[in-house]
């Protein structure tokens, strides 16, 4: 079935594609998705990925409890505002047989004395053990992440962007001092930038948050912003400088090299399934997925293209070396002689599935010593000499990584606005785009422009200049310009 | 702080160990634990080597909800009376700021039309899901596995063997046939055995359970059994052979090749984070833990031996070089030149961690050009040229996984006993071990045996000889022995 054109319904687009692609769809469980192991195996690259660049800057995993205490959410004054609105509770630890025999029903019997919340994020159920964990300096830094599954129960949900459960990694750092803590915090900024960019291939916004769009209990937040296809923003990352707040909260205290007692200053990050929606939307056509080979489950697959079984054999041969010499240099091909489809629904699958490579080779191309070559990307077809194939491909690879890269970045630039006038501003967010604008730095214009045109500041961007100006809205005066955007 | 000795308190000194050797600990949540970096570090190479083994075999991930709502346990009645009785319930979706401002309280407008079960295990919700993807026998066989958490309310929990919370995979597949899906049962059991036998250096005995003891919802159980060093038995992976069971109770059928509808063959297989408990129960000893070097997290650790600064930085010279070269060999090494901890805690501390391979080198050992190797499983030191010292490491590594191997799978044997008489039969109960004993058949025998002595038909070993015998309960006519133990 055709996916809807971009350009006509973003929205069916991406969700059609989601479900056409198989990477992921809705389950019976409302706002709980299942992720098909297409899918699957993409979300397990990136965990590869930025799971190696944990472990290169220190960090090492651990696992802390599903369940979250109801007292314990309330501990940190903003953090129990913030997340124990929408969250699921339970309260009951057994069923029984119904006494009419039609199945099973909640035990009263089993209710728990303090309800658990199913944890939305785990600073609390974290900082409640590092109590136990840091006496004293030595103790420090404490360098920890968490791969798991979280749940914020959500109104209205959408595949990967939005979701009750969640996965995602949540890095929960303790430092003996303020000025290590921001570090931390801005050094794990850092690693979700590089992994954007020369992962996901998508160009990003560094900045810190506004008050209003700050993380509850974080001193500061910091983030990475990106921009879709429809001009819209998404959030794909956020390192928060908690400060001494959960240290605070949970009373955690140690004893410093030079002596006295002071609190621990901590951070946490983390990024979550959503990276697949930014994967999706940043770069996909109107034919299906385009993925960057550093994310492809397959990044070369091989069509043969035959009428009788000695020309099946002889490309089978052919594209067997083929095969041998790509896994040789880590390349992951597939090679189709699946009897069930005809190559043209094949060509259509594999465009769908975002394989950036395709190799067709058919009784013409043996005997001229040629295979033909699609790219993904650009949709090109070149004709390349077989005997070079696989010398070639490795390069094109690379070639094509950098390609989506530069166009996610030419996009983002042409773009992005630097906007001086309201009425020039609302064109921008209605015609989808980030804005660079000035604002007078209260939460009262911020909301203000919110209400009148949906969009939100994503960010006070890292490498903004010093500019004199005039706030958009209300014309007060500011020192450097934000970054507007209807988000995600 | 000691260990207390296997021999007078193994229980104690089971916890005292994973606690001490930073493994895990208890959370605020009860019966709940965290998983500390050094424990869950172990935790992930076992997720490694299982990891390729499935997909060498054809498996991919996906991931399904936490969440099961509360009637699709009730679809397959064996099932439901396995897994409905001790599980989490989730009934609310909201919680509010109390009135009278002491935190905040269930919103009783936010509750659940239907309640929901936090995954005991994801049969259900899996096979509801397989009803959408599979139609015809070109969908099969489906071959997915989750890693994932799961909840099963426990009363008495003990670290890692028995929690509220644990980690594990659970592979779900459906086939066209019952011959595939027997075979992928077996395939899978043996999967875990050679991951049992060649990684955690476990010994294990495969069969089959009996029906008492067969997972709900299976028609047949495989499993393996290991001996612990108390000679108690911890079943260690289990493979299910579903038959059609939840194929029916979720309607899941397909179009056959030749014509006609059927419903799909099933099966589900896991290990779980109890293996971590296995792992340490089979092979530590009083002064600690003893890693297989296949699981360890630091296989060699070089602690320089020093009083003066020059001394120091001829040491580290050496051992810089010897790093790199053990590095290169794909051996994790870590070279402690801190001076926080004097040699003799570091060696205490390196054996309380498990590390198979301690080198020492102090100014002497530089004159003599030697340095001194210790082994974690034996305990042994000798003396070896440091020239030759690390092209000796990978050997000796190899050397302690296999005797550690050894060790268990003597330890196995000498304690496995035939038994022909009660009598007989409960004195080997009562010292601990496993016995090989005739039963007559009936779940009447074998519950009275269980409460009489504790034991419990382990399984049905598959490569039981047929003998003719009578069971040591009943007397009645027996023509195979099974594995009794008290088990874990």
């Amino acid at each position: 079935m055709a996916l809807p054109k971009r350009s006509e319904d973003y929205s069916s687009w991406y969700n059609d594609l989601v479900k056409q692609a198989d990477l992921a769809e809705n389950s019976p469980i409302r706002g709980c998705m299942v992720i098909k192991p297409y899918g699957y195996t993409i979300w397990e690259k990136m965990q590869a990925e930025l799971d190696k660049r944990f472990k290169e800057t220190g960090h090492t995993n651990a696992y802390f409890p599903l369940f979250i205490p109801k007292s314990f959410l309330s501990k940190e004054a903003q953090h129990v505002e913030g997340f124990a609105k929408e969250c699921a509770v339970v309260t009951h630890y057994r069923l029984k047989n119904a006494e009419d025999g039609s199945g099973v029903v909640v035990d009263p019997s089993a209710k728990l004395e303090e309800e658990l919340i199913v944890r939305p994020t785990s600073e609390t159920v974290i900082w409640s053990t590092y109590k136990n964990w840091i006496q004293s300096y030595r103790d420090l830094p404490l360098l920890v992440n968490q791969w798991a599954n979280v749940v914020r129960w959500e109104m209205r949900t959408r595949l990967f962007l939005r979701t009750t459960e969640f996965l995602w990694q949540e890095g929960h750092t303790a430092h003996a001092t303020k000025q290590e803590a921001i570090e931390e915090t801005e050094q794990m900024l850092n690693v979700y930038a590089e992994f954007a960019q020369n992962i996901l291939a998508i160009p990003v916004v560094k900045g810190v948050k506004t008050a209003n769009e700050r993380f509850a209990g974080a001193e500061e937040t910091y983030c990475i912003e990106a921009m879709m296809q429809d001009g819209k923003a998404l959030q794909a990352g956020t390192s928060h400088f908690l400060g001494q707040n959960f240290a605070k909260a949970f009373d955690v205290k140690f004893a410093k090299k030079e002596g006295g007692l002071e609190f621990v200053w901590g951070t946490s990050w983390g990024v979550s399934t959503r990276l697949m929606g930014a994967l999706i939307m940043a770069h996909s056509d109107d034919q299906g997925l385009v993925l960057p080979p550093k994310l492809a489950p397959i990044q070369v697959v091989i069509v043969p293209i035959f009428k009788k079984e000695e020309e099946l054999a002889a490309i089978s041969e052919l594209a067997a070396e083929w095969v041998k010499e790509l896994r040789a240099k880590g390349i992951s091909v597939k090679y189709d002689n699946s009897d069930k489809y005809t190559p043209g629904y094949k060509f259509a699958e594999y465009e769908l599935k975002g394989i950036p490579v395709r190799v067709a080779i058919g009784p013409r191309d043996l005997q001229n010593g040629t295979a033909e070559i699609a790219r993904r990307d650009t949709r090109e077809k070149f004709t390349v000499d077989s005997s070079l194939l696989t010398e070639k491909i490795p390069s094109l690879l690379d070639e094509i990584q950098q390609n989506i890269y530069q166009k996610a970045l030419d996009f983002q630039k042409q773009n992005t606005h630097e906007v001086n006038a309201y009425e020039e501003f609302k064109k921008v967010m209605n015609n989808g785009g980030f804005a660079l604008a000035h604002w007078d730095g209260t939460p009262e214009t911020e909301e203000k422009i919110k209400q009148e045109t949906k969009a939100t500041i994503r960010c006070i961007p890292l490498d903004a200049a010093n500019e004199e100006g005039k706030c958009i809205y209300s014309g007060k005066p500011s020192n450097r310009r934000v970054l507007f955007a209807v988000a995600y």
